[in-house]
């Protein structure tokens, strides 16, 4: 566990008075999953907050128990030494909103019934989860902080660095966007169709039920994989090559059974998928993505970024089509017409969007020659 | 109906034998739907075979009755005066083995039992759907052809003049490939997945049931509809447009209905699908799609394509990422290194791969200029 921050702790943190939605709608209370890395120095101005993408959770780095066989999902960033480095800042991953890692979402029990809330849950925005994400702060201490985030994270993050202009230094946006293309819009509504159209859906009420929509789940879960990688990465990793061999040479089966190994790996993506995720919740956020347009929100993207104090630092990997390297450029345009400080590059990568979550020496290098740059950098043992 | 072929009636043939199948089984009797315009000359050579894509149909041009409000789906390409020039050819279409119009395929009755084929009818290839094609051809007396089609319909003019080089004078391949991507066969894996997973699909065995899986093949239309735009088209027609809207004001519905109006098109065309489409059609012509492979089959691209005596027209379109340009240009280098005689344009267009569907204009003087350039233009009134 060298350069890891070892065992860590998730931590709840629960908040009763209920917060107004983007909706209009009220929700509370609202319990927050999270765990934090290094130690927050005596000015409380050393944080950075990591925002998770749309499966993710709170746990971002080092392993939940002595037994854990994987780390945290951005574990090559977050340690010792690392891009993200504990031994200066005092790092912050939490669960979104309407996620089903321990902050409250529809698989949590709604006050009013006793029973889990399902589609009564209230239809949440990036907006919504930030505004509960700045409770979670406040409530830790911190006075200045850092963001970071990787595809919804990204949102997340520029959500932050605009809303909260008074408390975001800088905000690092990876492999992101200000608003969601038409295609990606269309490649979540049809995986949302999937889950909604699962007979054991059930309107949403399946937690206490024999069977549970794993089915739409799963397909939904296949198409999100296509539109991680690329197929320059499906490519290598899997060719047109079939699963089955006799003798070192492949057959095709002929029947509708697992055939070409890209079909094996999108089951398997599918089926491990359902045993850790919650199909609600995948409405849910998937609609928080899909719904983020500061743009629309705030008359220009420009006129958005006018609002923000931030440095800010874009990234964009070049096989990235599904949050692909012109809607980075959008950002960056908009934050130059608006005036701020902005760094941005486009990461030569095979890997597609998945590339935020695999491509770590060049992203810790980038992060890291950023931070430094940060106007007096901050030390936790101060 | 100016310019139309006018009225013209779907014709059935039959052929009683069993042909022999590239998976080993055996198939027959065969009935094949087709439909023809224009005259066979007296020499026989002046016949062109359309072949038509994924779920396209014997009804290419015309009407099928006075009643009909659409022409065929290549209307605007067949007849007189028209790129496939009704007054000039005798132009053949017929509905590809496996379909559901017409043409022997999981729907149609399995003589051994009486009943609808469905599972049980035996997975079929682009190679097996040309050995129907061809009886049909031979049935009408042709001597010589140019083959024509586009998407899938490419793929079986590559097979039919690579398997038939003694006949085949000309082909027309747009918008098609020798082999389809690793993520192509995992967005048709998805599209079989959703139906293979819908809980009226029964294993196939549906047909006299009250309920079918008609969810699940609206979700693999669905996804086949975002891969036939691209994130271009899809921009223009809907961009992030809500489909309510209240005093010209477009609201988020903040629910899980149809919100976006890509979500509403997408929708739309996954019902309209399930009315004219059979659910075991798509896993089984999917299927035959997926395991499309020159290369594979005769060693290399170069060596499949040392078999033909046709001249070829290779057509891409810039935004076509299902069936990408580097694709074609495969095809074209290697015709080339096999010393044939290969003309290839890439068309500028919008429109992804839906292109060779709508694309008629530039379409159109591209393939006269070829045909008019083949050895002694035919004509159907010597």
């Amino acid at each position: 566990m060298q350069n890891s921050v070892g065992i860590v702790e998730t931590k709840y943190y629960k908040t009763e008075d209920k917060i107004i939605l983007e909706s209009g709608e009220q929700l509370g209370p609202i319990q927050i999953a999270y765990e934090t890395y290094g130690t927050l120095n005596a000015q409380k101005d050393n944080a950075i907050l990591l925002l998770h993408a749309l499966t993710g959770d709170a746990h971002a780095a080092g392993f939940n128990s002595e037994q854990d066989k994987k780390p945290g999902w951005w574990d090559d960033m977050v340690g010792p030494g690392k891009a993200f480095d504990t031994e200066k800042y005092f790092v912050i991953s939490s669960n979104m909103l309407g996620g089903c890692s321990g902050t409250t979402g529809p698989c949590s029990i709604n006050p009013n019934t006793g029973k889990p809330y399902g589609l009564n849950f209230p239809v949440i925005t990036i907006e919504d989860a930030v505004k509960v994400q700045k409770k979670l702060v406040d409530y830790l201490g911190v006075k200045k902080l850092i963001v970071a985030g990787g595809s919804m994270g990204g949102m997340q993050a520029l959500e932050w660095a605009i809303t909260h202009s008074d408390m975001v230094e800088s905000a690092i946006i990876i492999a992101s966007t200000s608003r969601l293309t038409a295609q990606g819009i269309a490649f979540n509504a049809v995986g949302r169709n999937a889950i909604l159209s699962d007979p054991y859906f059930n309107n949403g009420d399946y937690y206490d039920k024999e069977k549970q929509p794993e089915k739409g789940l799963a397909i939904a879960r296949m198409i999100g994989h296509i539109t991680y990688l690329c197929e320059e990465s499906m490519h290598s990793k899997f060719g047109r090559h079939f699963k089955n061999e006799t003798n070192g040479i492949e057959k095709p089966n002929f029947d509708f059974n697992i055939d070409f190994q890209v079909e094996s790996y999108l089951a398997h993506q599918g089926q491990t998928f359902v045993e850790r995720f919650d199909a609600n919740s995948y409405l849910y956020i998937t609609k928080a993505v899909d719904y983020f347009d500061l743009a629309q929100k705030h008359g220009s993207l420009t006129n958005a970024f006018k609002k923000t104090n931030a440095r800010f630092l874009i990234m964009s990997f070049t096989t990235d089509w599904l949050f692909p390297t012109s809607q980075s450029k959008e950002i960056v345009q908009a934050l130059i017409k608006a005036g701020k400080d902005v760094s941005f590059c486009e990461i030569d990568s095979p890997c597609g969007h998945d590339a935020f979550l695999l491509e770590f020496e060049t992203q810790t290098k980038i992060v890291k020659s950023f931070l430094s740059k940060a106007a007096g950098e901050k030390n936790a043992t101060v």
